[in-house]
């Protein structure tokens, strides 16, 4: 099974940092296994709180559906698995799944600019470490 | 009492797993008592965590009301019940109660296809087993 | 990554499940894999229903740190992760993890009977099955 | 108010992984805020899911108190907190609060390694950024 390594990891948030640095806005960016825990992440100086926990609780969503987070129902699967994780399960746009080798690894989930922008910062990292966001 | 045995639950689950095999999707199926505590489960190998969890889930809800899942309507009742069982109460399509002379005796639930492979799936076992999903 | 196929989880269960009708006792045995998450499991006919969670507990304790439930002492770690996972987390004896290729894939838990006759159906399933309790 | 900064939480966080990977590990080290909020983390490749709680965890507990994670004692006030924050505060050994002119900005915690590794850890990372576990 392929997994999602550290290296890489670190590649999709130092793209990451450089697009979000160039904007100026307070986000942060987490980037988790397939099953929802974290591997690395950063919060940029100035970002509020809540953004380390929404960007991991948005890709801990993409990753558990192989699917962008923003495309996620406000359904009772959804709520029920937010209540499971004790509401470290976002459902929100900004995260995107990452797939290597056609396979779903993990996912890369932004915080704390608009839902477009969290969702290009997760976008510009998976890309830069040349793996993809689509299987 | 009338239960919902063992063996049944196992001649419940080959027949599901069965089908699924020839679906090639990912998911897994729950069977659960009338109080929607586990009897037995499994998850096809390359299946998402989060099935495992739904499929339990919904065939608690199916149980609950001994109704299927998907006819389960939105209400407080529901979200109260969700939070009372810490989440693992999913009132979404894809589970189906079990009957046993006219008796309520447990649910059948599925997760990781469409939902209605989902409910599909709990039907074939429950068929199979020489069961039925109405009273 | 090595991973612990259904087919060998089913195997798993086979044997323990001989053992405990041989034994009498109301038991349930789970199978979870490396992260704690539920591959397969059963509950024999007249156990409680706790000891369905409680041995899907104890597997994702023996999971989470690759040792014996039965090894890990009450600490403030435990307590945590007990909380962080909604209770389903069980530091007592009864579970032991699965090794494959020197590889930790998984762990399996039984709970009904005594801590020994847990943990022996625990370690006669994964022997069945060609696989170690041990690195 | 004094503030740890994202470019000092890089400076921490890589002289903890070289230390670490000279061990050969399986650790996470978390780097929070005085709040306990994540400013930055890793987990290095095979390290078990729960160190990247865990390391968080016992950073929160560390920043919270301004000590030590290792010197505070199991007593009620430590309980609720771990039950107010939803487990994600652990007060056992591993975690280091970061003092910047003499104010206390943050904390740092391991995980995955034994204790005092975790310590150790935090200590190297404090120590190569120029900044004191110590007011």
């Amino acid at each position: 099974m392929a997994t999602l390594t550290l290296a890489e990891a670190e590649q999709i948030l130092a793209a990451a940092k450089a697009k979000i640095l160039g904007w100026g806005v307070g986000m942060s960016v987490s980037v988790v296994d397939a099953r929802g825990d974290l591997i690395a992440m950063f919060r940029v100086d100035g970002a509020l709180w809540r953004t380390a926990l929404v960007s991991r609780g948005k890709a801990a969503a993409a990753a558990a559906f192989g699917r962008p987070s923003g495309d996620l129902a406000d359904n009772a699967v959804i709520r029920s698995l937010t209540t499971i994780e004790g509401g470290h399960f976002v459902p929100g746009k900004g995260a995107l799944p990452v797939f290597k080798d056609g396979q779903m690894v993990g996912a890369v989930g932004g915080s704390g600019g608009t839902a477009e922008q969290d969702e290009e910062a997760a976008l510009t990292g998976i890309q830069a470490a040349g793996l993809s966001a689509t299987a």
